[in-house]
């Protein structure tokens, strides 16, 4: 709902309670610190409707699938991100009474997502008969510690005598609200709770992974330490201490609540309570205070080196900031079996965490944002992932070594189950080949080929050679039944972007092959070796694959068709579409969307932003006023790629039309979907689009190029940017444009298509 | 399993039973009559693997669908068969111990399926000991008084003496194996039990259908009636008489249970339980015997209109009788709001009744073999079905009393999700317009237009009109986004069948109203005030469509293309394919079998067969010479046409051979799946390939046409054939072929090629 939360730089702000709007909330007030994350999930237990969500980073569960016609090929299993037990919890009680917000009226209630610091605050005073009590609570997950959460809730009274309680607890009764078959997740290990602290250790059926919460908790009466008798719980699935006062007129108590979350990613389930215990200790002897002035540290870091700064636009540099913040909270590049699902931390819906946004959609700012590791990390996660997606491949009928990695993935296995989907959207492993090039030419890191890059891309170029066949009658190779990044065209032959993808994939495999057998010598015999490539027959193939695959045309106006046959199709302009019929996959059936001529998302054109620099202007404005009035951009994931190419163009009004439905899709909760969670993998998009948009970066020859353009209504843009060693901080206003080079050595850059040195410590200036 | 039942000119025979079978014998010994259908479930209770199958003709219940990604335009539920309140149950005990075959070896034992007096009976001995007892137990579902069924149960000693017990009961505690999501689907309305008879009345849930069954029993001991102390039991679910006696050596016991079987399809549910206490009295009144007599004469009836006599090979008679025998207990054609489900009466499989297996198959048997009416009813079915056809389109996105009708239906309502079937496979469409075409070129009924036919051709056409769009690019008309009969391809543009139905369908319903128009003047006056229809402007499109449709070519070969595009893949042979991989729907992945050159069923080959004079003998063997060999056949309904042509191409040896695949299907189980039920509808297409392939009939000029040829093996071919108001018998030999004109005036005909006249009851005689 627009305008619902307030305009501010830095946080995102809720004035007053509105029930109906509270899962959206509890989605965009989400907490994580990349190895867990949280919904804004009320600590007190709340009556109404709320999405219950905490999750850690690679505990997953494999749910049943469910399908309605089953193929050959179908995996059995939908990894799904898991609800972990609850460790937010205190229950309130004040004169006898659960504090419920859905019960209770609240005043002057306001919440507050500050994002330079990284927490949650929420403010309310509600009354007793006539007496005022106010209530503050904080809390934060540890970006310095990340297995630490803490909350501090002050309960302050005006002019309220009276019993108030706090129950905080540790609950494993929990459940995911999208089982398919209404099944519970997890068994409970080991629960113990005595007065001051309690744990709870809890394994997930079928996968094992074992998680244990810790809880320690302190209490202050008018700032004053208090020690208080407790009710100790003790269930299986659940553990709390209760701890009653009498708080008088004028009184503050606050109540401290430390939780240690470990989960067996990075501990042995033997040793998890001991260190549980061990983390806990620690937290509660840095105390609230220096828990969150470490982890406000971490968050200075990490908007030194990622934070945009839009001048004149309070509200798009709210979003930017927004979604710079999601990203940094959801991953932080540690750990390479993790990686970035479509909703992050924030939601159930999409289940398995990697898909092709990864790849095509969040390293290009991890590249630019995080030292280089971060995106290597990422590689890694897919190398590992290779022979399981070998193994997919031979499950659709491949050999050789081909590898078809999964469209939606948890640790490497297929979790999708829509034949148009999961056996044709292949373009994914397109995505994952250009990924490493995209990654090299950016860092310089030409090792990661010997190392783990080059097998990677064999076994993708096996795979499109074998997906391609001849067709006699074309005299042409062609790739048949495929889907595009438009998923509104389904089991289409020869889509151009594929085919794209795979020609190029081919292409570069073969240079980086001669480029390790003449660097890497005794890598390139080894990867020979284990993979089994035929130096002689496999490019070969490839390299006639190369010069003949077929590109579908539109002669008259040379546009690069979509797919055969895209011409058939009546033309219509998505402008003309019934605003009532919009969305149209809310509205109309499948097969109608199908022989639409509308595009849900980039097809052709995000072949042409991929691969911008071997096409002319001609050929991109061509596309580009073919296809953007056709598109209705129906994907979280397409305004970011049509507002670089409008940009590119001069076209800056639709580009910043297009940027809003990016930057703000959630704030401003554009398609009415928030309360399922928040759109982390398209956030990436939203940097791209004004990192490369409006910043006009790209990697030309080899160096960095800026060719900025602003929309009319910023007065400046400026932000940091990681390249090589260097921190790069660029600002661009209505005139001007201008880098400094504020660490590392000197470097040559296209800057307003000049090739141009930039000195160490040195800056440069140029007119737009 | 080849071989297991033996070959018998009139019976299926089972001998020695093999529990691994059990649940396919009870498919292939199922029993009907038109209203109510039962799986050879036995009487006693058995511990072993069966699936328990009474099933009402029209009762259904709409389950929960169940899909994995839902799209716009879906059914909400699936219509599925309903299992009933079981009828046939008799517990039986014998020295204290329960009768199960699983555990209690039997000697003896056969099981046969009279298909010329449509009984079942079972026979087989026991010993309990030393000692040995015989058992008979006969069944029939009345075809004369069709909501009567009788049991006869015999037990007879040959040296035991000691206790036997009988409980026939009636149990409403049943499931459906299918349940999406384990739903009862019955609820319990009356019970009551008193010795001698009980009944019990249950409620279908949401839909609310009432059936009730009444059971009455009479015992004799060594041929005289016994009266006999009797337990009841009466439950919710359960009503039960137990009637125990003595045996002794020699002596013969015999249960004959009877049973009334009513439905609110036919009753008012208030007088329902008095209802079927009357037909039950009635049944008793009647006695076993007498009920077996009458029963026996329907059967003699259907037996005398629609037999055929194959001399020469056992197996092939006994084949297409069993499919005969199906076809006739399957419809009765006395009730137009009932169909015929893929599996009739015999499985759960499939579950809504009626596909376009109807019109394409079923069609031409009862045309030909039974009283028009019957036809008749078929089409009016869908005549009733209209409005929903057209609320459907709605749904769609068609307007203007378009009508789509469903792929999938019980009531009218679609029941299919899957978006390539349910929204892309509108050839059904077609099949629907073409059948009212061909009953009325059959009959001569051409009232049948005014009455019902033309306001669905009108309805049908207006769909297609929509669903057809021009192409700027080819300047013709397009069909996009259709799936055809050859479900291996999906989304597929230009359909060559699905246009040539389309086409032909706007072509007829213009015809049919210039006809009605001037001969039906004001008939037509109110079709035009009741649908709408614009007399200048709807036609005139409509044949601007037939001028201008697409129909892809192959213009070499100048053979019909089955889609754009299909020259673009691997032309492979299915003799090729590595038999380990066939069926390739059990080991390919589905995108593999769509991008493949390989047919499941005859989709070109179906419009020539549909459209035979339209095509000259070289166009038809040319696409006959294309596609059979990259043909898999993997649908029921594939190889009798494959045998029609072939036989038409004087391919006798192919045409054999898809014969086999069609008329033993079931009985030789050819893809193992027989325990789910038969193919009812493919057994339509079974009789085509004898009377249409074999026997050479079509109609020709409006006129009967008989050119046959005989596989090598058969010594000659007879069969009945009925053709307004004529009983013609046919009979083909080596050499001749003669008719008969057993009833009726004399008609023109074809015969070898040549017009002849058959005189009132005249004989004709041609050399082949």
């Amino acid at each position: 709902m627009k305008g619902y939360y307030k305009a501010d730089p830095w946080s995102i702000i809720e004035e007053g309670f509105d029930p109906s709007m509270h899962e959206a909330s509890e989605s965009i007030f989400s907490l994580g610190n990349g190895r867990m994350g949280q919904r804004a999930n009320f600590e007190e237990r709340y009556s109404g409707d709320t999405l219950q969500g905490t999750y850690l980073a690679g505990v997953y569960y494999p749910d049943k699938t469910r399908v309605g016609w089953w193929k050959n090929g179908y995996p059995e299993y939908f990894a799904k991100v898991l609800n972990a037990p609850n460790w937010t919890g205190i229950d309130v009680e004040i004169g006898g009474e659960a504090l419920d917000l859905h019960t209770i009226k609240t005043v002057e209630f306001r919440r507050e997502l500050n994002m330079k610091q990284g927490y949650l605050e929420r403010t309310f005073a509600i009354y007793k008969g006539e007496n005022r009590l106010e209530i503050e609570v904080r809390r934060f997950l540890s970006m310095k510690r990340n297995e630490t959460g803490a909350i501090r809730y002050a309960i302050r009274s005006v002019d309220y005598s009276g019993p108030v309680s706090f129950t905080p607890y540790l609950d494993g009764n929990v459940v995911n609200q999208d089982s398919n078959y209404d099944e519970k997740f997890w068994d409970m290990e080991v629960s113990k709770a005595v007065p001051g602290s309690a744990y709870l250790m809890a394994r997930t059926r079928k996968t094992g992974f074992v998680a244990c919460m810790a809880m320690g908790h302190m209490v202050e009466l008018n700032g004053e330490h208090l020690e208080q008798e407790q009710e100790v719980v003790q269930r299986e699935d659940y553990v709390s201490n209760r701890i009653s006062l009498e708080l008088g007129q004028g009184e503050e108590v606050i109540l401290y609540k430390f939780v240690s979350i470990l989960t067996s990613m990075n501990h042995k389930p033997e040793d998890m309570v001991i260190s549980a215990v061990k983390v806990l200790a620690g937290a509660m002897a840095a105390g609230f205070e220096g828990l969150f002035k470490e982890h406000v540290k971490v968050w200075e870091e990490k908007w030194a080196h990622s934070d945009i700064v839009i001048e004149g636009d309070t509200s798009a540099q709210q979003g930017i900031r927004f979604n710079i913040f999601q990203l940094n909270q959801t991953y932080t590049g540690t750990d390479e079996r993790l990686n970035i699902g479509p909703k992050g931390f924030t939601g159930e819906k999409y289940g398995g965490s990697t898909y092709w946004d990864t790849e095509a959609y969040m390293i290009p700012f991890y590249l630019s944002t995080a030292r280089q590791e971060v995106s290597r990390n990422l590689l890694v996660y897919r190398y590992k992932h290779l022979g399981k997606a070998i193994e997919n491949a031979v499950k659709l009928g491949f050999t050789g070594g081909a590898a078809l990695y999964p469209m939606v993935t948890m640790n490497g296995e297929e979790c999708h189950n829509e034949w148009e989907i999961t056996f044709e959207e292949i373009h994914r492993n397109g995505a994952i080949a250009f990924a490493i090039y995209n990654y090299i030419r950016y860092t310089g890191d030409k090792d990661y080929l010997a190392e783990c890059g080059l097998e990677v891309l064999i076994a993708i170029s096996r795979f499109w050679r074998q997906r391609i066949t001849w067709s006699e009658e074309k005299q042409k190779y062609v790739m048949l039944g495929v889907t595009g990044p438009n998923e509104y065209e389904n089991n289409v032959n020869n889509n151009w972007y594929t085919n794209k993808m795979a020609s190029w994939t081919l292409s570069y495999t073969m240079k980086a092959l001669d480029y390790l057998k003449k660097t890497h010598a005794s890598s390139y015999d080894t990867l020979v070796a284990k993979t089994g490539f035929d130096p002689k027959k496999e490019p070969a193939i490839w390299r006639d694959i190369v010069e003949k695959l077929h590109f579908p045309m539109e002669e008259k106006s040379g546009v690069f068709l979509q797919q055969d046959g895209f011409m058939d199709k009546e033309q219509r302009m998505a402008a003309d579409l019934d605003p009532a019929e919009r969305p149209i996959n809310q509205h109309w059936s499948w097969d109608r969307i199908l022989r639409s001529c509308f595009i849900k998302q980039a097809d052709v054109l995000q072949g042409i932003f991929v691969f911008e620099d071997e096409f002319d202007r001609d050929t991109m404005e061509r596309n580009f006023d073919f296809y953007e009035p056709r598109t209705v951009h129906e994907s979280s994931l397409s305004p970011c790629v049509h507002s670089i190419l409008a940009t590119r163009l001069g076209r800056y009004e639709k580009a910043y039309e297009m940027y809003l439905r990016t930057s703000r899709l959630d704030l401003d909760d554009y398609n009415n979907e928030v309360h399922e969670g928040l759109h982390i993998t398209s956030m990436g998009g939203t940097w791209m689009s004004v990192i490369y948009g409006f910043g006009g970066m790209k990697v030309k020859e080899g160096l960095l190029s800026f060719e900025p353009a602003l929309p009319e209504n910023w007065e400046a843009l400026s932000f940091k940017i990681l390249y090589r060693g260097r921190i790069l901080q660029v600002r661009i206003d209505k005139e001007k444009v201008g880098i400094d080079n504020l660490e590392g050595e000197g470097v040559d850059l296209y800057l307003m298509g000049s090739k141009i040195h930039l000195e160490k410590s040195g800056s440069l200036i140029a007119d737009l």
